[in-house]
Order: C-alpha cells, then sequence, then structure tokens
C-alpha cells in the first residue's frame, strides 16, 4: 500500500445544527437582518465549522511551507533562486511580512522548510522536512520522485498534527518559494484543462515578455506531461513543488481532524484545488481568505466554489492575505458573540425583519 | 457674521516629505514592490496624513450621531421611529454592533444624541448635544432652522475638539437614524443632480413597493426646495438630518485639525460630500472604508474620489464598517514600520526592484 493512502480518507460534514442555531442568532440581534452582510455569513461558517454556539480565533496556527523549484533555472522569476534560503532565514529573525503580521495578531507561526535548495541548518521557528534540495525541473522530468512526494505531503501533515496539538482553531498555510506561481500556474492549467496564457502571471514582478516566456515554459511541461494528468495526485508530483505538496497534505489532514482552513492566495489555492482534487470530502472546511493581484487566481477560485472576503491587490504570497483576513473574522465573532438580541436590548423590530 | 463661518476656514495640506520618505521605505522593505496592494498605499497615506515616518493608529476616536427625521412620517423606513432612542440606550448598555467593535478594537466610543424626537436623559457614554426633537418633515420645508442647524454642525464640531483633547489619530464618524437613508439619498441627488430612483435603495429593509414610495417622496422634497439647491449649507440645512450635519461638522473639524478621517458608509459619505461641496479644501483628509451594500453609495464614492477598501455587503451604519476596517490599517501600519529592509535582512533584491 502506497504511503500516501491517508490522503483520500474522508473528511467529516460539519454538523448541520450548528448552522441552524447560528443564523436564528443573527436574526435575532439588534441590526436589520443580513446587515452586516458577509460578516454574518463568516460567523455563521465559523460556527458550523467549529461546532459551536459561539465560534472563536484566540489560537490561530500559520505555517509557511518553503521549498525551491528546479524550473527555476529557466528564468521565470524576477528574483534569484537564492531568495529562498534568504527569506527562511528572514522569517526565523522576524522581518518578514508573516513575521510581523502573526506577532500583531498573536498567531502561532511555523516555517517548515520543505526542501530549499540549500539547508540552512537549525534556526529558531524553523522545523526541517526537506524532501530534497529543490524539486527537478519538470520541463525534464516529474519534479518530485514518489518517495520526495510522500515526504513533502507529510511534512503538512505533521505540522497540522502539532497545530490541532496546540489547540489551533483555524489553520493557515502560507508558501515562499521562488519560481512557484510558475508550478502554481502549470498545476491549474492541469486541473482546469486551460491553456498556460490563462493562468500565467507576472508573480513576484515580471513584464509582459517574462510573462510569455513564463507560458511557454509551462506549455512544454504540460505536453511533457501530458498522458499523466488524469490522476490527480500524479499532477501533483509531476508538476508541483514540495511546498506546494506540503500544503495540499496539510489542508486534508486539517479537514480530516476537523480543524477549519483559511486559504491565502495565488499558490495556496492551487494547493486546495489539488487537495480538493485528490479528496472531494474536504470541500467544506476551506474558507477563502482574498483574492490574489496574480491574474489566474479568479479561475482557480471559481473551481474551489470558494469567494474571498477581501480584494486588495496583495501578491506576496508568505500567508499574508489569509493572515489579515483573521482580524475581520474575529470581529465576526465578536458581533455574533458580543451582541445583544432584540428583545434583550428592547429594541422594536422591523416589519420586514 | 453667521455662527457656521468656522465651516470655511480652510484646512492644511499634508505635507509632501512625509509620502516620499513613505514610498521610499515601502520600496526597500523585503517583499516585491507593490505586493502588499492597497495595504501598502493605506500605510503611506497615513504616514502622510499624520506627518509622521511611523503611522500609528493606536488611539481611534469612533463618535455616533443620533437623530431623528421629520419625513419618516411619509413611512419610508421598515423601523418604526422609536427605534432610534432604543438603539441610543443599546449603545449605551454596550449591545449595538458598534458597542462590541469599540470594545474589541480598544477605541473610544461616544454616541452623540444631536436630536432623537424624545430626550432620553443621562446616559453613561451619551454626550446630550440636541439641535431639537427630530427634524421637520422635509416635504414640508426645511429639515432643520437656521438656529438647529448651526447647533447640529457644532455637535460635530465639539466631539472633534474632544477627540484632539484624548490624542486621537484617527476619527471616525456614525450615524443612527429611523429614515436616515432617506435624507442622505436626498442630499446625494441634489449635489450630484440625479434622479431620486438612482440614489434609493432598501435601507434597513424595504422591499422594491417601499423604495418607489421612498423614491417619490424624495422626488417631492427636491421639487419644493429646488430654488435654494446651489448652495451647498442650505442644501445641507434643508434636506439634511441633525446626526448627518453633525457629521458634515465633525469631518470639516477633523480636518482642519489635521486629524485623518475614515468615513463609514453611505450616509456618512452623503455627510462627507456635503462637507467636500461646502469646504473643498478637506479632500485630503478623507479615507473610505468600505462600500454599502446600498446602491447610491456607489455614485456617492465617485464623487468623492475615494475607494472603499472593503466590500463585505455591510449596511447597517452605526461606523460599523469603518470600525471592521481599523484592524487593517493597524496591521499596515504594522507592516511599515516592523519589516526589515533588504539590507537589513540580506535578502537579494529582483530584477524587476
Amino acid at each position: 500500500m502506497s504511503t500516501t493512502a491517508w490522503l483520500t480518507q474522508p473528511a467529516a460534514l460539519p454538523a448541520d445544527h450548528y448552522a441552524g442555531a447560528a443564523r436564528a442568532r443573527q436574526m435575532q440581534l439588534t441590526k436589520p437582518p443580513g446587515s452586516l452582510g458577509r460578516l454574518e455569513e463568516a460567523a455563521i461558517h465559523l460556527a458550523t465549522l467549529q461546532g459551536s454556539e459561539r465560534p472563536s480565533l484566540e489560537r490561530i496556527a500559520i505555517t509557511v511551507y518553503a521549498g525551491d523549484h528546479g524550473v527555476a533555472e529557466e528564468g521565470v522569476s524576477a528574483f534569484p533562486q537564492a531568495v529562498t534560503v534568504e527569506m527562511i532565514k528572514n522569517f526565523s529573525r522576524g522581518g518578514a511580512a508573516i513575521s510581523v503580521l502573526s506577532r500583531s495578531l498573536g498567531a502561532h507561526l511555523e516555517v517548515v522548510d520543505a526542501g530549499a535548495v540549500r539547508d540552512v541548518g537549525p534556526l529558531p521557528g524553523v522545523v526541517p522536512h526537506r524532501a530534497g534540495s529543490g524539486t527537478a525541473n519538470f520541463c525534464r522530468g516529474a519534479a518530485m520522485s514518489h518517495e520526495q512526494f510522500s515526504v513533502a505531503l507529510d511534512a503538512g501533515r505533521q505540522a497540522v498534527k502539532r497545530a490541532v496539538e496546540r489547540g489551533a482553531q483555524l489553520y493557515i498555510g502560507g508558501e515562499m518559494g521562488i519560481a512557484n506561481t510558475t508550478a502554481a500556474s502549470a498545476l491549474a492549467c492541469a486541473y482546469l484543462v486551460r491553456q498556460p496564457a490563462e493562468l500565467t502571471g507576472p508573480g513576484t514582478g515580471l513584464d509582459a515578455e517574462g510573462m510569455r516566456h513564463k507560458a511557454t515554459v509551462i506549455g512544454r511541461a504540460l505536453e511533457l506531461h501530458h498522458d499523466h494528468l488524469n490522476d490527480p495526485e500524479e499532477v501533483l508530483r509531476r508538476l508541483g513543488g514540495f511546498e506546494i505538496a506540503a500544503l495540499a497534505g496539510a489542508y486534508i489532514a486539517a479537514a480530516q481532524a476537523r480543524l477549519p482552513v483559511l486559504v491565502d492566495g495565488f499558490i495556496t489555492s492551487s494547493a486546495a484545488l489539488a487537495a480538493l482534487r485528490i479528496n472531494p470530502t474536504i470541500a467544506s472546511w476551506l474558507m477563502l481568505s482574498h483574492a490574489s493581484a496574480e491574474p489566474g487566481h479568479r479561475l482557480v477560485v471559481e473551481a474551489l466554489g470558494l469567494r474571498p472576503l477581501l480584494d486588495l491587490g496583495m501578491r506576496l504570497g508568505e500567508a499574508s492575505g489569509a493572515a489579515v483576513t483573521v482580524p475581520l473574522l474575529r470581529l465576526a465573532c465578536d458581533l455574533h458573540n458580543g451582541m445583544a438580541t432584540f428583545a434583550e436590548a428592547g429594541v422594536s423590530e422591523g416589519s420586514a425583519a
């Protein structure tokens, strides 16, 4: 039996009871029904997933998975490959965007080295779970061996296990890896059966010519792996990356553990799409934070059947868009839990209520 | 000399120096330039308005102005007029949405009774500054006398004075008043020279027939006051409300005091439009929090020349949309102030940087 058999174990369906109770409570709070818009939906959704009358987001677990990509040698990124390792150090020292955001939110941040091109050695806050020293160039072969793929998926599963042990109420995954929008676009093309041009964007800052080259590279990879793109696991192994496979593994493991997931941006959405194709039972457990500025995100989001809460033109990754969404979800919970009802406050209800 | 002469005293222009310094700093932080999207813009904007290298939003002042409207007798709201006073009590007891949000944000909330139909007497957290017991029905005459108008404007000016004395770094105004979307739509029609149907929405929950009736009522008012709609102060006095005039006064006073303003939703945007038409020098000091679900908001926002940060389908008022935006602005400041630069972190810059 394959070491990846855990991937397809079904996730539970959230209990209907709590959805109904949360919806009824929202109707009784001192406001016109529906006037808090998406915040009402978010509170109801979290109450449902957490199986609670009073949803709560005190304990947030954030894992940023870092990995390098063989396809970087095709010149598909505006930044040199050395940046992946440099950023792992920056995460560890607390200078990166997600370091700042995690501190501000009081969230627990963990960085998992899923396979940067170089082993940085022990660093505070960095967990080594290396599937290799960067993936192979998927224009020449599969990005990962079967063994590497299994290790990368397990990196996510183990991170979620640690998050559950710490009592996390929401799981956020993020990523860092030079050239990983190329891998994410290739995955999205394969799963959605789309042309590279439809799903290729500037990433960290390519110009129009750079994007055309990137789309050509992706097209070559799709051609090479063409005969293996009907199997969702094979798509991920051949075209993904260590950090993307880890994210997919984390999303599946979180859903299996009944831990709600907040998906970040373009790359994490591609990982969520892989996870969903591998294990469709996880769908209910995924929420989407923001609409990335990366143009391909829209099509991936549609395929996930999710709606972003924010649209701030962000395109950084590192879980930054999800982190920025956390305070909104917390306020949605505070409103749900803390507002007075019409009866408690002695406020008259409306004719349309 | 009129007692409203203070309205047209010019506001200062924010200093260019800080805009340039903040923009330069954003380019040096360890992220692809522009990848934090609107959060970068917000940090630069706040640094500029606060005249600081390191913008900060620790101290937030929120004033919710309550007032009643004579036009309520035309049957333009889904809720009875008694709700205005009931909600003042709910604000005071801490059960309303803005009460919960203010607590969560650690913001200072003050409720100003600018003229509910009934004087509720002394209540904790409620400042009486009553211009009357509800406005007159603007279908029959001016909503406010000259004296009432002056008192209502001053309610906002005094609230801002208190906020400045408490060291506020951002000013948020909100409103509560049954039938006040009718007044706000009438104001927007007058300032933007639009038909009522273009700017009339469901408010707290009217159906299609209710909205048609509301638009007819607004049309009658515009006809009655037609000869006086070229003077922006007269438009506000005739078609506004006590709480809307107080908001306009507050926005002008805040800009004159160099205190940045975060505008909430539809009604506050109409008040901001009034303020801007009365005193165009305040423009730089206004930021917009969210896009209201009230359909007329879009046209008012365009006229203000502002872009909302959030679009969550909210339509509650009470400053709730602005309050929900505060954590995003705080995170924008944290990122601006707390991230490492490329040089500090030893991270390589991109070819496009």
